[in-house]
């Protein structure tokens, strides 16, 4: 993972014949270094012309995912090994470089609770056994912290790495999201210094999940701080434009927080691929 | 409403005579022109104490609240009318200034979808009469917008005020927050911009609900903004460090957002009110 | 003077034929509302072409100066009037909206003490005259604060309005500059709302008088202090980047400011123009 | 150097008898952890006394100037060496751990032309013998960009760090100063990281020279970059408010950039402070 990326989503929500071909042709016209290609449904997701596709393009990928309710690590740890097995086994039939993503838990996982000892115990539990088994395939494995209305277990930079340092897998690594980041940290900066030791991946969204550049986002303090901690890994850029309602309302996203996907891409692109270079980070 | 005040959280959570008296003290002790007082309960609220007790203080106050699920006035909408001709009755018997917060639903009201035209058209019904009898009461009447994952309805700025024109009550007003609005608007300063004819209250709140000036929002140009706009309503400071575990898991906040409610109070409101002087706001 | 516009020097340092068939061809190709042409040299500007040129591309301009030390009017107020009486008439003759710039004195002026009340009494009794003459010729005549090194006299928006409040012309008004306000304001927005009941031009330059969007000055502050102004006045872009280097020592341009000219014209231009969209300004 | 000082210059500009007492008497009760002396007059400094005092008080402090215009460096090098020779043993004598400023020039040397080979020569030659003289003091010895209008020599992180790294001095290292950077970085988190092998004290100073806190510097972006850079340096605010009109003017200050010394001490010092605590560097 390094360079500047982008999610899928920008381009399509289905990683099917046609949407990953259009993914990736337009990955390769913007001049992206990687695709982060959402595996929402690993069982159904087909590997083999993903990957020819990837490697036709010679485009580096991520994957990335959050887990069905179902199998939260918090309480059914077992059932969560066994969806992050299949779905590490996809990312690697794939080609990808790393499965990330809220790999712990669901988006709108909320107990009402501080996250107890017990939910604590099975998330770790699940991603030792995780990160061991992406290992065996020569994948990274990612935690991603999101805002508190996302989860209750793990809101911060400081919180995933006390996750990632009780495992200490050497191929568990932190993923910050700055759309998170703006509501959690005490400034974006703080949390990127925080996660410095073991952040390699980093989503660039705005703060309302819009265009990038036209939000509450500090990005100075940002590329600054990721410059500081000479940052090698990869710039994703996310936007939330683009998504199906049902994926989208699930996000509680219930307007459309950009123009357009084309001001997203040609307006918002430019502006953090810019700041990224004046900062020396691509 | 004017000058500068603080929510009651601050120092007590409840309104009762010990409550009362240690909130009402620390506000005068601490210069304030206003209280902002949380009608949680309006049933159990003893208005004549609270009234002696603010007149003895010469303590201007706002009353806030949200609705019960029960009562939440996009699907129940008579429900709604009676509990806020309740909260409005008892606002007025405390001789406050306005009633005001989530006075179309609840913190966490959420269908999964975008606001429906039933929805909306129960809540304009409710509000409605609720301003139409507060106004009898000389009692102002404020709707605050919150963000995405509190409630579907009104997020943005455009949104309450779309709603307040749509209603038309003299005494109706828009009511900001600086935490929803670093999540909801494309810069604090276009929510103050876009709400600028019927803004009369917002909330000073820090970008993780801790300690203003230690956070991503950007006060210059909140400052700035409400400065430009000639703001002449009331700023009120709000935090969530000092709230009962029941009420701040309600709000999703998982950890103590600040070192302590001494550090809110020693260096979050020095900063405040030091930034509302350097704008002419105070 | 309205919209958005462009210093010439951005094209040329010549208002000769050449120079201004190459700047209003560039200031179209580019989509200006106007032009800011600097009149550097009234005496040798060839009127009759450039209004020519002007009214064949439809293009409104506005002028602007600086005076030769000569006849800085804080110590020669009867030299200004007189090269001002000029500089006037060569604007009317070109077409322009409005004179405007260090119209009271030139850059570098520092006596080594603050300013006299000998040499305030001498700026306004100069610019009383200028704006009395310009008033004729149907000319806005403005003024220009710059920092601290490059005057003593007129500093900052304040000073700027003290300045135009005890002239009185109402013809008269004030030109702010972001670059200087980055060092002498207490914040960008509170010079722009110091300035508010004069303010009709701005110079958009940023931190070092480079690219716009890649220095210090904080944009949306500003976009979003002159949003809630609700300024409907000029906004000019300007850079150093391309300046002869005779100019840009007299500015103390050590250095390039930019990558190159093509940079802030394909970099800075849409940056700037897509946040005075962003706020509504264009 | 490390931890939090600031210039004498808060608290006297006589560093005699009764100057000398007052400032350490005050840094001592504001909690400072040094003072930074200037050594304007080596020659007139009474080393014993203040040493004295400074043992007392177990104070370290750092030694800062600018040189006299007859001994400019870039055109005299010979004479700055004298200069900077007795300045070295006064600073020695005191008991400072460095000595640092404008050591290679002085405030307002600028030639109306970009920095010859000639001067930057006669800087390099001046400036080596004077790190070598201080190494064996056991000093260390920094140099301090300046903005554009102070000096043509060296106005950026990047030019500093040319110089130093051109010399080789182990015992040298470079000085940076927010004001300074505000006018020339393209962001102050770029001048930090640019400067950050050699970066051993920096001058928090607001963009105005004012009250810290009150102005257009972005301090999250400067406490992020030195937190991200692991600074271990001396942070010494500096404010022109209490400078004696001489100085003030010679530094191109022609009003009070604050309200009262007491306002920077009281409001601009607990928020450099609060700062600097937030992000872990103090």
């Amino acid at each position: 993972m390094k360079g500047f990326g982008v999610h899928t989503s920008m381009w399509t929500m289905s990683w099917d014949a046609e949407g990953a071909a259009r993914a990736i042709a337009a990955a390769a016209e913007t001049g992206m270094d990687f695709l982060e290609i959402a595996l929402l449904d690993p069982a159904s997701t087909d590997v083999d012309l993903g990957r020819r596709l990837l490697d036709d393009a010679a485009l580096p990928s991520v994957c990335s995912l959050g887990l069905p309710e179902a199998v939260w690590a918090s309480h059914n740890p077992d059932g969560a090994i066994t969806f992050l097995t299949l779905a590490i086994e996809k990312a690697a039939g794939l080609g990808a470089e790393a499965l990330t993503g809220v790999t712990y838990g669901g988006i709108g996982e909320r107990s009402g609770h501080p996250p107890t000892k017990t939910e604590l115990d099975n998330v770790a539990r699940a991603l030792e056994a995780a990160a061991k088994l992406a290992k065996t395939y020569g994948l990274s494995f990612g935690i991603e912290p999101v805002n508190r209305y996302e989860t209750h277990l793990i809101n911060t930079a400081a919180q995933g790495v006390a996750m990632i340092e009780r495992i200490g897998a050497e191929n568990m690594f932190l993923h910050l999201d700055t759309y998170h980041m703006n509501i959690e940290e005490k400034g974006a900066g703080n949390g990127i210094i925080t996660g410095r030791d073991h952040l390699r991946y980093i989503h660039l969204s705005e703060s309302d999940r819009g265009t990038p550049g036209v939000g509450t986002c500090d990005w100075d303090e940002i590329f600054a701080s990721l410059a500081a901690i000479k940052f090698k890994g990869g710039l994703a850029m996310e936007s939330f434009i683009n998504m199906p309602p049902e994926i989208a309302h699930g996000l509680s996203v219930w307007r459309p927080v950009a123009d357009s996907a084309e001001q997203v891409i040609g307006q918002g692109l430019p502006f953090l691929r810019g700041k990224a270079q004046q900062y020396g980070l691509i």
